[in-house]
């Protein structure tokens, strides 16, 4: 019967394993372990495809201990376009500017955190002084920018070439377009509106769409990586519904569930039938933290790139 | 002992409940049943406590068939300021345009839907004839409009004021701003690109944060409803990090947990550590699908309000 | 098209609503709402279609306010045949005792719960006084029972038969059978293995098979309400691997997903493939919390029925 | 600041890394990332202090791939209780007596699948002919097993004698007990019921309590690992409420949230107001799905250890 064709292989692990090597174990199996497999799979053909890499990141990533990743994913041309959220990239710019965040707990008085002027993200600390040096160094950058009109994107790349140690500083120098559709729902937002209570902005809101189309409309191949989904998921997909193209990879990672409706969790099969992704593209979906299948993801494709 | 002074109440159910009676029964239970109780409670005191009402909509709430109780929360004053999602307002606008979507199933082949252009957001489905439709008026509504520099909330009162039947026009005739910071990432967003080949328009990205700030600082209470997270739950919230306040009621209707870290799935009494939402604030989230727990919240508080 | 015969119909709140109203109105939306009607309808089916009606009852119901909901379903002939988990009756029995169980809160020190001789069910605290008095009663119980060999279903009926105010004493009076598989999980069990310190029980553990498949073998009609997962949904949908027959009517109320893969998430199409559930049986999950969606369900249909 | 000392270290990747490498990344991060890291240290620590270790082992995990590292888990001697339900001890010697199960897919129609005799466990299928194999190969072990009086774990051990390649034959001749307190809820269960149609069994209900409580008073320390929840999660730990100990090391690997209010999704700092778990235990929920979790626990343990 064609149903019964891959028996399930069950998983073997020694002692010495590579984490490729256990990906390679996890292939045989089903579930999570499968998918994740056929993620790493995914991943390492769109590469080798040489398609146009995008990468839709969302959720508490830069802050949660991955910005290194992300930032050495730019460096080492496994992303071609970056679309985020203002807040991985306001909590990456911390870091660059000398602040950190900490290993807390999600079981503690709130109330207590406030008055220690501590700020939570589930199990991640932050202290509010290192939200007051990024405040000043963001408002001396806006300060020190041309203020021609500009998109997001340009607006961002001027923040990247003003801070190297970043991810911004790391797309800016590998060429690689950062989007973040989203800029004023986040502390950069909150400062521009600092900033523009005496000064002036010309960042234009849809004047980032023709770039991004651009890209679009000239990429032989595409593929897409989504950590999450919200607005950096929507707004990769939405792009292939006026474009003749759509996806011929794409791979997400998501805690979210498709029943309850919303693009965050919907599947990638439900975007073929939007033109988004392609009938017969590869894409899999793997259901879990990131914080656990990206790292995996990234040391596996590394590692049989040899890079 | 202190903690053991409230003893359950079991919910005795009758064959002419009404749906408040329904939920002072949950009243006396625990879980979800509770949660959702208190939910109401805390809807009505933030509607007798005279708050500046906030309503963050995410998620498929106007295609899943919600459209009509938003639209009526702003005709009632229950909302004074909507921040949503260009998704659940393009689908509003779809069906005010005279498109409809229709009840289908998650268990189909996208590739035929693909075929026979149809879109699909879970269950629901969609012809794309209704998108074209939308992106003709949309186009012709952009061409109507005087185009002078503005911000978001702006640019949508102008539409509001051209298309009746939708909660933007509703919104408009009510004078309840609606923002939405991440129009570039919706249908809106990709036919502004259209027009911009062509013509130009002067949305500003950070136009819109004085206005929502000036908001925040006049309110003497504030009260904020969430369906859903994404970037209006914390577009909403983030503005409470540089005012003098914070929520003195919040609710939130979410089917995301809070232990994968995102802001989606995030606790209101993390927003506590923030400062976003109130030490002594009333607060509850409700875990599941909006769908059912938003009609009922809305149809006990109107039963209680008597209108 | 075919597929695109059935509008949405958008919800329609106003102030005087019953729950059954509110329910004809979540009929016309998707996602949840949608859902939930079905499950109305099914259920509503279920009892006209005269079906033998099995209910697979988990998690932390009868603690959370639950207790009468299900006593007045069996009182009034909407149960046919329970299955169960040994916690769901023991804490039922425990406020048939006299005991109670009393909202807290979730966000709690588990330490000094137990320095307090509190236990913890989510936002349920009980007393382990109550537990104590359970204990004795127990073991009053098995010392009066006639220590003939038996199944776990006629152990229930002899402690029901003894305990008037609860599920059991409901059940047993109105002869309805109660099977608990895993009834050794649970503190009757644990008395149990007290009990036989020093007496003999004789209770044998597939003795209820034969008793549970002739009732599946007899039934002309069968229908399903599953709450939860667990044991009791997969006791009731096994039974149809070896009879001749599969079930006409399936609802399941969970908050698991599908994609893990365990029993307690599977859809009821899964359930086909297998031969439980009929090919073209009427069947529906609810995602969510079902001390949400169990009493919707049942005011809707109660007042569907008049009584 | 006490909350501020343990900045969150960013996670590095590199082509060469084994899974242990990784794992101790893992451990500079937060959310899910931290808290595998954590499972990791925990594991070991159970391991180096000589604990009895408890496993706990529900969902679909020997159909999934997973049935080889539980075996060798056994064979190990990194388990020395086996809890588990009867669906994993079933898929478990279907592969013993020669049968198979193969990866599928979950987008299928189950119907097609029912007329092909193929069951369905999410993206599993399973040839009816492999429970063919089963059910006479099961009922022949019933026959030959000499009929006196006895519990679940002694059934399971005769099977074990005779079935060698297979979780319960390893765990025979390790002298590992299994405990199955559902087995009725399984293809043993439906077994049982055509055996004892003719023939008879003696398998006492409550027998294994007396074994599982003399198990939990003579460790000295102990350790529990649950693979998902159900019934061998709450089996095992409430072992504990009658016994004058608690779990002094506990790792759960679940998808199941604990808002919802069902033990499976319970925390385990909520079993510490039980008395399950120790005051000061060292415990760490991993939320996600386990065919991913425990091969990477599993690996990363066994590296540490040597072996």
């Amino acid at each position: 019967m064609k149903d019964l064709q891959q028996p399930i292989r069950h998983m073997k692990i020694n002692s010495t394993m590579t984490v490729n090597q256990l990906v390679n174990e996890m292939g045989g199996a089903a579930l999570g372990a499968g998918r994740l497999a056929e993620a790493v799979d995914i991943y390492e053909a769109m590469i080798l495809d040489k398609t146009t890499k995008f990468f839709g990141l969302s959720g508490a990533m830069t802050p949660a201990g991955m910005r290194l990743i992300i930032k050495d994913l730019i460096k080492e041309n496994y992303i071609d376009v970056l679309v985020t959220t203002g807040a991985n990239l306001v909590h990456d710019l911390i870091e660059a500017f000398g602040g950190f965040h900490c290993k807390g707990t999600s079981q503690i008085d709130d109330v207590e955190l406030r008055n220690q002027e501590i700020n939570r993200i589930f199990d991640v600390f932050l202290s509010e002084t290192h939200f007051t040096i990024f405040e000043n160094r963001i408002l001396d950058i806006l300060d020190d920018i041309d203020k021609k009109e500009m998109g997001v994107r340009e607006l961002l790349t001027e923040i990247g070439l003003r801070v190297e140690n970043s991810i911004l500083g790391t797309a800016a120098k590998k060429d690689v377009p950062v989007f973040c559709p989203a800029i004023s729902d986040s502390a950069i937002g909150l400062q521009a509106w600092l900033y523009t209570q005496t000064q002036k902005l010309n960042v234009d809101t849809f004047r980032d769409m023709r770039e991004f189309m651009d890209i679009c409309y000239n990429a032989k191949k595409t593929g897409a990586m989504f950590i999450g989904g919200g607005v950096p998921k929507n707004f990769i997909l939405q792009s292939m519904i006026v474009t003749p193209k759509s996806f011929d990879y794409a791979i997400q990672l998501t805690t979210d569930s498709p029943e309850a409706g919303g693009l965050s969790g919907a599947t990638l099969s439900e975007a073929k039938s939007w033109g988004k992704v392609a009938e017969r593209a590869r894409e899999v979906t793997v259901y879990g933290d990131a914080t656990i299948s990206l790292p995996i993801i990234v040391a596996a494709v590394i590692e049989r790139m040899g890079h």
